[in-house]
């Protein structure tokens, strides 16, 4: 099958070997994948996933020389399923989306950051089939795959235990912001201001329901949060994810608030340690999510109450990976590609 | 008055005018003070002290170049009562402690890191009136000084939100540190590991209530934990503040840890955010108390709830705060120093 690789900081697009789906395995078949910023930062820093499988606990398999296939905000169809899957919540034909992991003996396995278990930028891949969930309600696989995307949105607003009385500050409107911002916007949150340098990030954070958005070259966000917010207490959300703003954020934070960390930087970063003193600040920083968040999500675009499609702004055959991650670091360009095995090399506007 | 004055980074004693009681205040004599860890930093980080007003909102009146007088953890006896004091909550002869702030018009001066309101390093300073508080129940001045610091531990503790089932690892058993220990061990938490390379600051620590104590060069201080602590959830209080043990601890902690920065790192200091992303940890940074803190805790110390003798290892004079300085750079020798204007220019054990 095609498959686009991590190879020692390149993507490459080869023909590898098909899974073979083993004991408690659905193989599926790719139908769309996102490509999430986190992938660009492994690309280059690999090496960052040992550090996370050492502290997750993990024994570490992970080879960052060798190859590895990425993709882990999928939706497939599954086309068998392996021994031992009786019970399995999913059958042949069906449309299914998973957390992405798989169970792997007594440990998991990170799908897409895995030597073992290719990810979605692939034509099929293995999954853990009592780990899948059916796409409910007809949802097509393009917006089925912003489930996990979305639901690091939700899970850090969960953490961030913000409530109604307080407002919100998104720093950064890449697909993790305006996760965030759906989120928030979800919960009755109010004000939400959000800030990016890219007009089309700025629009499409306004779409997913920003109250105000703000670009930092013209007034600082903090600025703009104070004009709009006034003394209201505030929540800022970090989903840039590039050293210096987890600095720059406590700096303009008021006294005692709390600064959540969404965004995944993968270098070392430097603060001040006596700005977050003397204004007391707390960081949260959040990771991932759980099942029943995963679960709302989906049901939550399934049913329509959260609109993903203004944030789907491409879409890429696997041979078309490359140029892909290529065109988003132009923020102005993309905001959520999604790699789809059959479709052209080149990047089709959605 | 003799003071001991900080002067572009060195310690000077000299002879400084008295100062004048003006509206409001209350003119006192200085019975004992604590030279506090950040006296020590704050006389190569002058500079902060903008930082921190400027983080603060207040107006910036503090010159790092100009003279300032230390000492902000005191007991003091009110001398004289300036004009506008009626309904003062102290009289002439009453021995006093208050937060180490000044009310001056709309905003406050603080006691200690100002050009305009000396510290406790001198014979005598002024206070506002209504701030004091009066000690009760014939508690001795030198214990009555440690109410500032051990407030500290306690807003620490409060602001941890630790509850019983949760244990607690203490790194760095200075006053910090130890004033952290008691107010876990009032708090009833168990068990209460604390970790310090120095003898006689760990001896210190089981005192004050710590229920392991390791040498971090014998036994990493986490393994410490797990080894007392087990699987338990567990709160770290990193009470040390110089650069690299944020980025230590949160290396160290379990995942969705929570972290209570209370050491003051004057530094830019570096973490590697993936760390605190992976393991979902929480970084509250901590930072002065609230009065019902302040007022609980000399009620704890003067009612023997708190016995904060065994911290007190020194007692020097005026003449000899540049040199109690020096002698704090080693932690074996002493812990907590007392300043008594009367006493001698050596330090002398208690």
């Amino acid at each position: 099958m095609r498959a686009a690789i991590a190879r020692r900081g390149r993507m490459v697009v080869e023909d590898v070997p098909e899974p073979t789906p083993g004991p408690g395995d659905a193989l599926v078949e790719v139908k769309a994948c996102g490509i999430c910023g986190s992938d660009l930062h492994t690309l280059h820093h690999a090496d960052s996933l040992l550090t996370v499988a050492e502290l997750g606990g993990a024994e570490v398999t992970f080879d960052p020389e060798a190859d590895f296939v990425m993709g882990h905000e999928y939706a497939a169809e599954v086309v068998e399923l392996g021994p031992e899957t009786d019970g399995a919540p999913v059958a042949v034909g069906d449309l299914v989306v998973s957390m992405p992991f798989a169970l792997v003996g007594a440990g998991i396995e990170p799908i897409g950051f895995s030597n073992t278990y290719n990810g979605a930028y692939a034509d099929r891949m293995r999954l853990t089939a009592g780990m899948c969930l059916k796409v409910p309600n007809g949802l097509d696989a393009r917006r089925a795959a912003l489930t996990e995307p979305m639901t690091v949105g939700l899970h850090a607003v969960n953490k961030s235990g913000i409530k109604q009385g307080e407002g919100a500050l998104v720093l950064g409107c890449g697909p993790v912001g305006l996760a965030v911002i759906a989120a928030l916007k979800s919960k009755g949150i109010e004000p939400i201001v959000a800030a990016d340098f890219s007009d089309r990030r700025r629009a499409m954070a306004t779409a997913m329901g920003a109250h105000e958005v703000v670009t930092p070259t013209t007034e600082a966000a903090i600025d703009a949060w104070k004009r709009v917010g006034g003394q209201m207490p505030v929540v800022l959300f970090e989903a840039i994810g590039v050293p210096g703003i987890i600095d720059q954020a406590m700096r303009d934070a008021p006294p005692l608030s709390r600064i959540v960390i969404v965004g995944v930087c993968m270098e070392t970063d430097h603060m001040l340690p006596l700005v977050g003193i003397v204004k007391e600040l707390n960081l949260q920083f959040t990771f991932y999510y759980d099942p029943i968040e995963f679960g709302d999500t989906l049901r939550h675009i399934a049913e329509g109450e959260l609109d993903v499609t203004p944030m789907i702004t491409g879409v890429v055959g696997i041979d078309g990976v490359p140029g892909a991650f290529d065109a988003l670091a132009n923020p102005d360009a993309q905001v959520k590609i999604l790699v789809e095995p059959g479709a052209a090399a080149d990047i089709t506007a959605v």
